[in-house]
Parts: structure tokens; sequence; C-alpha cells
């Protein structure tokens, strides 16, 4: 292997910056771990220690490396970072999903990749034009949740349908006249998939014709949610133990 | 007014990075407002256009300032910045308050601002030690809503607690033992303070004896959610027109 690059797009690696995505990265996908970057200072850090038991019980190479990386992270206090080779998993027929259509913010693709799997969804699509899923700042925003969930990332949103047709669709888009309750009281029996469009524009106006638009409810004081806590509060209704019946008060 | 100085703590103005926070500060409060920076090229857009407009109308000083503009952003394509006074307001003791205990990131805290008023929840304070609640990112990130709400920054839960000894209070912490739903079936009748922690830390141990500790049902895939996620699900359950009866299913 020639010696690591600052993390580009067409590489076919990427880093896991930091202690926490690092684990996540040899825990749940060791054959993709090609070798363990750890700071000469990290010794003796719990987390450090537990990583490098983990990578010599693997038989994964461990290299003291802080200036590569500082280089990876752009921080000088990054202790650890997993070196993997990318990979890309079909999401499962018969489990719900989340699609992404035209995500433009590594940090909220990020940050819905781990309130996914914390609500137990483990399925996702992003529709390009969209962020790199491998660049390090969504790996370390998802807190290396991205190793244990299947996603893929689409040329379009009719290939996503065409591989998965009968889900049932939920796009999120403002304008939408059933708001978020009032979809929960009757949630879908079937596979579901929930769609999000871009931080900025929203999902494309055709998708008003998909399934079954959603709005969130709120007051019209801001422009819009913020995407993660959109997607956030629609994961947690379609998922939790409880109903969310929305019963009127 | 001497020139303008990279943003520091101690200043006693700050700066709206950003045409849509901007605009929301003149809006909502024009009387904080010292002067409005325009880049050269921003003329002709729509936005930038409307905020020197209203500008106008509040005899607000326009200036243009390329490198000011760059300096204060630390971005290249800021094209305007409102140039206000810092305040402060006393949360509204008949209003549901949420509280951030010693919040470290003020993209979080201004993505929860931004939600909270989204949800009609205007009133909140920050306990120190906390980040910044003027600095320029958590405004960009609250997308101008810190002007449309009553925060105050508290040396201590104690001070805020003395200043609103009636608040019904719901601490989130991720040992409580009970989930959300369940206490979303009880929605508390007076107001109520929805108390979140630190990112890294969550909230110290002696929250557990203040009113109702409520957690999200999450599963352990993950080590927790987000704290603007947290907030984000938490503040849709009090108080959306829904009442998240949380009926088993």
């Amino acid at each position: 292997m020639p010696s690591l690059a600052p993390y580009r797009n067409d590489l076919d690696y990427s880093y896991a910056p930091g202690i926490f995505p690092s684990m996540e990265c040899l825990k749940h996908r060791p054959d993709q771990v090609r070798r363990l970057l750890l700071h000469s200072s990290a010794s003796g850090r719990e987390g450090a220690d537990k990583l490098r038991e983990l990578a010599d019980a693997l038989g994964i190479r461990v290299e003291e490396a802080d200036r590569a990386l500082s280089r990876i992270s752009g921080k000088e206090n990054c202790f650890a970072a997993a070196v993997f080779t990318k990979f890309a998993d079909d999401p499962d027929p018969a489990k719900p999903h989340v699609v992404l259509h035209h995500p433009g913010d590594s940090g909220n693709v990020g940050t819905i990749l781990r309130t996914a799997l914390a609500f137990g969804v483990e399925d996702l699509a992003l529709i390009r034009p969209c962020v790199d899923l491998f660049d390090p700042k969504t790996v370390r925003a998802s807190m290396g949740s991205l190793f244990s969930l299947r996603v893929r990332v689409y040329d379009s949103f009719e290939a996503y349908r065409c591989a998965f047709p009968v889900h049932a669709l939920y796009p999120f888009m403002l304008d939408a006249s059933l708001p978020l309750h009032r979809v929960l009281q009757n949630r879908p029996k079937t596979p579901f998939t929930l769609i999000f469009g871009n931080e900025g524009t929203g999902l494309p106006p055709e998708f008003a014709g998909f399934g079954q638009p959603v709005r969130i409810e709120s007051n019209d004081k801001v422009d819009s949610l913020n995407l993660a806590i959109a997607a956030g509060i629609a994961i947690y209704g379609f998922t939790g133990v409880q109903s969310f019946t929305g019963v009127q008060k």
C-alpha cells in the first residue's frame, strides 16, 4: 500500500477519524480495515488501548502516525484513525429505508446515519448528486454508525425505486397536506421508505405524486427545520415502540 | 464606532453572517442593529436587495465591506452580515422553557434555538460553562432565530431554578427509567422545562433527583443520540398538536 494521501473521493479507501469511529470500524467491518493509525500520545488512554488490543486480536497492522493523523483529520488532537476500503451494500428489501435525495452537508448525513441506527433503521440510500458518503467528515459525524448500516448510493431516485418497487413511499415536503401525526395514526404494515430532500431546496415537486407526502407540523416563524432534525423526528415517529397516535388535544 | 474586529467573546457586539440571519436580525431586533454589511457582489440578489431596502426603511447604515465580511465569516461567499449589540432577555415565567446545561458545540446550540422556535418554545436558558450564544457560528446555525427568542445565560442551574421555582422539570438522561412516550401520556398542564446536558457527558447524576427524568427510547447500537436530535424529538413531543399519547402497539 502506498503512503497515505489526504482523503479524496476517487481513492478506494477512506479514514474513520477518532477513537470511537475507529472502534466501530474494527468491530463491524474488520475485513475492510487496512490498518490502524494511532497517535504517539494516545497510549494510556483507555479507548486507544482497547483499540490497539482489538487490532492485535484481529491481526490488523497498527502504526504510530502523528503527522498522517493531523493531515487526515485537519486537527491536532486526533488520536486514532482506521484506514478502510470503501464498501457498498444493498439495502434489505424486507426492511424500512431512509432515502436522502441530494443531501449537501456531510454533517447532516452523518447525523442521520447515527439517528437511523439508534432507532433501528439499518438500510439507507443516497441519491446523487450528494455529499461523499465516505468523506471522513461524514464518517465522524456518524460516530462510526456507517459501519453497521447497509447504504448504497444511486444515480437517480428512479434507479432506487426500480430496485425497491413495493416500499410505501413517504416523501417529507414542507407543503404536504398531511401532517406527521395523522400519518402515524395509520403506520404502514409493509416496508416503508422515508424520503428527505436537499437542505436548501427540499424535494422536487414531482415527489408530491409519490406515495404519501408528509409535513412535520411547525409554525411559520422559521423557514424550515434543519434536515437532520426533521429526519430524526420522522424516524423516531415511524419506528418507536409508542404509536405516536396523534390524538388531538 | 471603531473599525470592526473579528468576533471576540468580550466585545459588546457580534455579527449575524448571511442574508437570512441578517434579515431576521433587522426584522426582530432593529434597535440592536448598528449597521449592515453587504458584499459588493450582493447587489441584484433578491435577498440582498430586500435587506438593503429594509435597512434603508429602518434608518440603518449600510456599508459595502467585502474584506470585513470575509474576515468575520471566514468564508469568501458571505454576502451580508448585520452588526448588532448583544442583548439578553429573561425567559417568560408563564411559558415552557428549554435549558441547555454546559453545551459545548455552537452548531448544536444554534440548531436547537431554530428547532425550539419552530415548535413554539420561545424561552431558553444556557448554563455556564457553555458555548458563546453570540458567536457568529451559533447565530448562523440558528438561522437568525436567536433574534426572535428570549434567551439568558446563567452561572449555574441553581440560579436558573431560583428564578423559575415552579416549572415542572424534565431532565433528559440516558439512564432515566421513564421513556419519552410514557411521559407524554401525561403532558404537564403547568409550564415545563426540558433540560439537556453536554454532548459528551450528559447531565450530572444529581439531575436524576430533579422533577421527572426522561429517556428517549433507542437501541444500544449507538452510544447516544446527537444532542440537537434528542432535543428536537423532545420539543416536538412536548409541544405538538398531536398528543403523542404513546399507546403500545
